[in-house]
């Protein structure tokens, strides 16, 4: 299986990171998973499919429709901002791309099952997260090891 | 985007139809979805990866992996019994074959989602279930219109 | 602790024999659980409230206003249907009165935990499901060494 | 209806503190919501029963009694960690009292849903949430205007 990476955030502003992180992800033959919406999600996903990679998107709502159109797999939850647990337990790696209250929970999910959580600077952040300057060394702080 | 057919249901009984069906499924081209563990579930991947096609796993623990080795994609959500609305939600259709009190679940699910649902003779059923008497004609009436 | 009761089911015409087994609950001394909206939900509590009961509401969206008027505790789940689980669970014994998919998956659910399901005639139901043909019968079958 | 505030947090180190907060809750009329289990949360809902108050457990596994000796209510939601959304959602307001990762989430997810957070000195915090040095002080900011 390949590694799974899930890239969360949030705000417009992040959308050109995002993206770069997801087509870097999707070059060093991983899989992207997000929360299958806008902004962030929406870019690291399109970045990924830019990079010939494969892309997930777990929805908080209850229809598929709901996903951006570079989500391959969609996984549709219905649970609501609860669908957090699942994309970050859903990374072997978790990477922040600006965000606030809901990607602070997230980090908080992942970091509370392990998962290496990395921040993007200006991403939110807690003990426990490494912090990367840029989109490269974010992926190379997640995938150091595992891809 | 592919098709996404849920396949739902356990006992080892079972496991002849399910790999059936996800062969089938995968032959159509429809990506195949499972709650990620074993029986139906694992046969289910099993057969969809033998016919050269895409197999998810929604799995209710924190573990990746938990998931059986013909997952290809694996969505950890931690929620326990609670997955059984992801796997129901996130099939353009489900197929039922054999199982209990967690496929019926799924069902009701599926059916107050309004997902089509098929069961293969076996599986519970309830009012608006479809119901086949063989893999193929599972297959047949969940695709019907789809794909 | 005093057992707790979930009252499960839809439909406006069956208030009056929600209302009632809300009543005979209460009056056994136990806590009545519901999903917290209307129609059967609020028809049980209010039974309860007349009673002298106590209520527990478990509701799917984000708001706590969104419970009946009869709700005295307010559990918000933000997770949609998934919460139908928690609703399940959280009753030493479920009493299933009218209802569609919803309350079959509430059902479901209770059956897979181990909890007693009893059905007053006319809702879903299912094998392991104990069918009452009144309000007292179902209360009396509910609580049968329980309280 | 009571008002309801949820109390977080982890260690034991914090039980003294927990557990004047659940105190002085009750007896300013509050309801206790936490997530049932032990350490700051059944010290929080010890000191609630001390002041005369009520008590709900929001539990994350499938077992009612799994709850701490001093709930009155249970709920249990069979979601794991996800619970910790319906504790952050179920409290008018939110105190924080110790605590690491799942503390953290869920004040992320109240502050998420707009509900008042505070944190006593020593607990996870983040942009939004009000920060206490004392119990009383937590108990003072979390209400004013509720109760």
């Amino acid at each position: 299986m390949a590694v799974q990476v899930s890239v969360i955030g949030s705000g417009a502003a992040w959308g050109g990171a995002a993206e770069e992180i997801g087509r870097l992800l999707a070059e060093r033959g991983c899989t992207v998973v997000t929360g299958g919406l806008g902004e962030v999600m929406s870019a690291a996903h399109r970045g990924a499919k830019s990079g010939g990679g494969t892309t997930i998107a777990i929805l908080p709502g209850e229809r598929r429709d709901d996903a951006n159109r570079w989500a391959d797999h969609v996984v549709v939850t219905g649970i609501g901002h609860a669908r957090n647990l699942a994309v970050a337990a859903s990374g072997d790696a978790v990477i922040a791309v600006g965000g606030s209250y809901g990607t602070l929970a997230e980090i908080a999910f992942a970091l509370r099952l392990g998962r290496r959580v990395v921040a993007l600077e200006g991403a939110p952040t807690t003990e426990g997260v490494e912090l990367a300057t840029s989109p490269a060394q974010a992926v190379e702080l997640a995938l150091r090891d595992l891809a």
